[in-house]
């Protein structure tokens, strides 16, 4: 429904106002009737397109009927067709009627101008702005929807800024300004009727806090661009200028979506009339746009690996080395983060998660700083905040357990769940079952993660776990069929079985972590006789099936899109469950390379029982393992390589926009 | 999908496990296979329905094939239609073969016992807890929608009581416990199977400071009752009686739909499955139920009114015998705030709004108390907040504006716009035109306004009068035809019409005021001969006029829905518009019957011609017309007869369950 506005006549003296292109102006016919006046006749010139509403029905004009009766609720509605040359170059004129009478009564003359004001986004998302017919004051999702994105300027594209380009109100640089989502603001129709209305370009108080927005004026001098919206500036008076009919605003976003904070956000220009000096101005017409601010959106293993992130620390060279190998392996850069800035912390995996923000003209990497902040607490906004790489924390006041560290932090490949699709996956996060103070991942993050909505988070149950980490008894692999990925989980009962075999083959005597020095060395006859570690073992295994069937529900999958990886735990109730010997399914993906903790165990016939399983169960899906010692630089210290390591990936081809959270 | 659970099974030793009532079990036949066995064959007694998934397909047993193949990805699977009545009673037999061979190379036993373990609600909607197939862990909107619903506990059902009944722990009456909704905990099976196993009922973290719970276990004595669940306690052990199989969990919402808060709470009863002592529980099924807590709902005046209230201050008496005159027409009960509680405020629309909570076991007024707080501050707590009458407030930490008063805050009837339906209206309230320094509602009391969803509001522009309330420029009346109401407009064009044509029929010199003391009277010539006052009444008619524009797109209105009501405002850029003589549209109506400022307007053959107009405008709707004089006692203290009532009006007969926001 086209905006309309109520214009009062007069008989006395001709009226004069203005007119929006694609707007209508309802004219109050009756209200300007002389006291006998029962019909009217309405007039106007060719640019002026007339409607009478009368008894519900809208007639066009000209019509064969000339005369109106004046009842109550009959309207005349006008529209007009393309901007005025001159002001007030268009005119509509009613005359007034006695019952019967030929002569008319009075008249009322109204000069119109037509203009055009307009503002404009990338609302059909080709990563341009256009002049659109779709609904610029909504926003929709999926393959058919509408509406423009804004980025977070969470980036630091000038490398000796301080802080991140969305932290001040100045523009450095071109690539700044190449983050941000234009705005344009079409004006057309005489100038001169811009010096006796005001346009106001503003934002809604609740959205100020969220978006700056920056404008150049005719200049694309970066200097001249000025911090004119956002903030404590919630409008600013647009000069439309004498030669330039399009003012182009650039817009970043400050905020991600959160909790209280749906993402989207409005701007509006208003034109306002002021009569006279000393008269308060009135808003004749506005127009809406809306954006939504990007998600921040995490990348599984399935996505293809583009950088590998590792720490060197004291006596790890050969780990670094073999991560080194199996990166260029798959033609993946290495990035080693070195002593100095990790200060022995060697879980990078804990501190950062990447992902990436994503609009129609613009797409770059955002690392997600955990609120976890030991030694490697400075690293990323030091080393990987930059130019087209954005930054995004979270803290947690109350406290940050072992759970707040985002190797608990990991997202499946895309699904199908009951016929929803999770195209872009589901992030899955560890949490307790509600036991007294069991523990939690901070509310700060969790919120966060839920409030981006295209990845619907998953809560599963990690508390027993000692570290507590989602990563320490499941992970994903590509494979060829089915949903184009399996599920590994680590697996007591299968280990167990896996004994028995060898156990029955005649194997008993064969021993684990053979060729590891001081570390004692137990067979397979005693493993199996040991009864507390298969206690220990049986709730460990109903622990990991009560995830198990979480993870069937939640991403829609059968028994055979997981795979059981032989694995045993050892713990007790106060310290909860460690891997009893390195744990495989915690493994770095890249490709179809798998860099799996190397387990050490039992060697039937010179190869390591559990390795030749765990090969006889991934080699078919097409995927090469490589088994890396971790043994005493991560294992020993409660961590494997994916606790160890970081990719950062490939964003999905898909686009956030085209689902339907 | 039902729940599953995954059990490893053993040929060395029986194993035991529970089946809960409605859940799977999937058995991981191929975990406990003997080395070299290829095949099973798989056998329950006659409570085991037993299922084999293979390559895709599920078949049901007995079936003809009797040996089934053990490929990966073969799955039994079972559920059970009944409880048990022993531990153990059930039982299931996997028998594995080797490759052509006629007896079995290893047996594994399962003993099942079957419980039943499920929450309730009142998730149908009907007023009382049952068993039913919806899915309880979801809630939706609409006629077909399901999903059970919790009121705020925000009344006071013990007068004696100091606080809210939700602000405390304890039941105080059995009053009380009918605002709360059920829960009802069932459990069936041999009781000695819940001594190994523990039953748990817990709510989310993120939910706990929204409710609470309350359990009397088989008692019906108040005292009994105790807090079981919400703020710090997250979880609570039932211990299911021996005599009932039914637990009555009593729950309370604590908090209003808000920012951050969708008003769904979630809890669950979680079995855990204890093997022994020293080891850790495990979950091993989980029902969930939810719970939305129902909005604050307000009542347009279109509804009937069940109470009126007014203030007695000094001099009001006549004012005062006014309302009470139409509250009696309307049989409608007068209560009258008195000087000790109202401290000479008179403005008690401004202070309050009076709207509802409704459940389908139980509805109540609700009073929304201002962040407002002049004389009438303690009112609200002290005066009308009971039994049965709920109580909720919002402050405005950024102080104050008269923004805030809920003079500002109007509900229109039900509406339709372009197919979309707002059966309990659209909420409006003032705001600002984006002007530097323009007033607005505090964000507290907005967010929760859009918060409760089913309302949702329309903001206006009101800021341009000197008080700057919506109640100023428009009102609802009850209309036996279109929509069922009339949308009145305070309208300076309207009453210039009317002025002139007073004129013109020769009674210009007839004055305004007449009978009023000491203020001084225009005459009709003079009033037209203004320039200063026309002027400003243009700019007062624009400012209406915009909000005319928001107000038929945001309600789906045409012309003919509007009356103009003939008013007249004066003021400057400074102060704001104010309303030059009695502002008519600010009345009170209770049914057919309006009570209307008296306007003073000139008289005409012995009438006032602004009456005169009024009527004409409205008695053709059956609408009977009070003019009541406020001049003195409202309107030279910058309001009139609806800023100074206030009405509680009867609860919607639709439900707002049965709406989609």
């Amino acid at each position: 429904m086209a905006q309309q506005r109520r214009v009062q006549l007069s008989t006395q003296r001709p009226t004069s106002t203005v007119c929006v292109l694609g707007t209508e102006l309802s004219l109050d016919v009756c209200g300007s009737a002389p006291k006998d006046a029962v019909a009217f006749h309405v007039q106007g010139t060719p640019g002026v397109k007339l409607y009478v509403v009368h008894e519900t029905q809208s007639v066009k004009l000209p019509s064969s009927v000339c005369r109106w009766p004046l009842a109550a609720g009959t309207e005349v509605l006008l529209a007009m067709d393309a901007p005025s040359k001159d002001v007030g170059d268009e005119k509509v004129r009613i005359s007034y009627f006695r019952e019967a009478g030929g002569v008319p009564v009075g008249r009322a003359m109204l000069y119109l101008t037509c203009v055009e004001v307009s503002l404009d986004t990338d609302a059909g998302r080709s990563g341009a702005v256009s002049r659109t017919l779709l609904d610029k004051a909504t926003w929709t999702w999926g393959p058919d929807g509408h509406g423009a994105i804004l980025l977070v300027n969470c980036d630091r594209d000038d490398p000796k800024a301080e802080t991140l380009d969305n932290q001040d109100t100045a523009i450095r640089s071109y690539a700044d300004l190449k983050d941000m989502s234009q705005m344009v603001l079409r004006t057309r129709g005489p100038r001169t009727i811009f010096t006796g209305h005001r346009l106001l370009l503003h934002v809604d108080f609740s959205d100020a806090d969220k978006v700056g927005v920056f404008y150049g004026g005719n200049s694309i001098a970066l200097e001249e661009y000025k911090h004119v919206l956002g903030g404590s500036k919630l409008a600013y008076t647009v000069k439309p200028s004498r030669h330039q009919e399009e003012s182009i605003f650039y817009v970043e976003g400050l905020a991600f979506p959160d909790v209280g904070f749906s993402g989207l956000v409005a701007f509006h220009v208003t034109l306002l009339e002021s009569p006279e000096k000393g008269l308060l101005e009135t808003p004749i017409f506005t127009d809406t746009v809306v954006f939504r601010v990007a998600p921040w959106i995490m990348t599984p293993n399935t996505a293809a690996p583009l950088e590998v992130f590792v720490c060197s620390v004291d006596n790890n060279e050969d780990f670094v080395a073999a991560v080194g190998a199996m990166a260029e392996k798959t033609k993946c850069p290495l990035t080693i983060c070195p002593l100095l800035e990790n200060r022995q912390d060697r879980w990078i995996q804990d501190e950062v998660e990447f992902g990436y923000v994503q609009a129609p003209h613009k797409t770059f990497p955002v690392v997600f700083d955990s609120p976890r902040d030991r030694g490697l607490k400075d690293f990323p906004v030091k080393s990987i905040l930059g130019p087209d790489f954005g930054y995004v924390a979270r803290q947690a006041p109350e406290g940050a357990s072992s759970l707040d560290s985002f190797g608990n932090l990991e997202v499946s490949p895309p699904v199908t769940v009951q016929g929803k699709e999770y195209p872009l996956g589901r992030i899955l996060i560890g949490s307790s079952f509600p036991r007294f103070g069991g523990r939690r991942m901070a509310k700060a993050v969790k919120d966060f993660l839920v409030a981006q909505q295209v990845q619907a988070p998953v809560e599963l149950f990690s508390d027993w776990l000692h570290v507590g980490h989602v990563d320490e008894f499941l992970s994903f692999v590509p494979a060829p069929d089915r949903k184009g990925f399996r599920l590994l989980l680590a697996s007591p009962s299968a280990c167990y079985q896996l004994l028995k075999e060898k156990q029955e083959e005649g194997f008993g005597e064969a021993v684990m972590f053979e060729g590891l020095k001081e570390v004692s060395k137990p067979t397979i006859n005693e493993i199996l006789a040991n009864e507390g570690l298969r206690k220990f073992n049986n709730y460990v295994q109903s622990c990991i099936n009560w995830n198990r069937d979480i993870l069937k529900r939640a991403l829609g999958l059968a028994e055979s899109d997981i795979l059981d990886i032989p694995q045993l735990f050892r713990g007790n109730v106060a310290t909860g469950a460690e891997a009893f010997f390195p744990d495989m399914v915690n493994m770095l993906v890249l490709g179809r390379h798998l860099g799996i903790p190397k387990p050490f165990g039992p060697l039937v016939g010179g190869q390591c029982c559990l390795e030749e399983r765990v090969r006889a169960l991934l080699e078919p899906l097409g995927l090469t393992c490589t088994f890396i010692d971790d043994y005493f630089s991560y294992h020993v210290l409660s961590g494997e390589v994916h606790c160890g390591t970081n990719v950062r990936r490939k964003p999905f081809a898909f686009k956030w926009w085209h689902m339907v959270p």
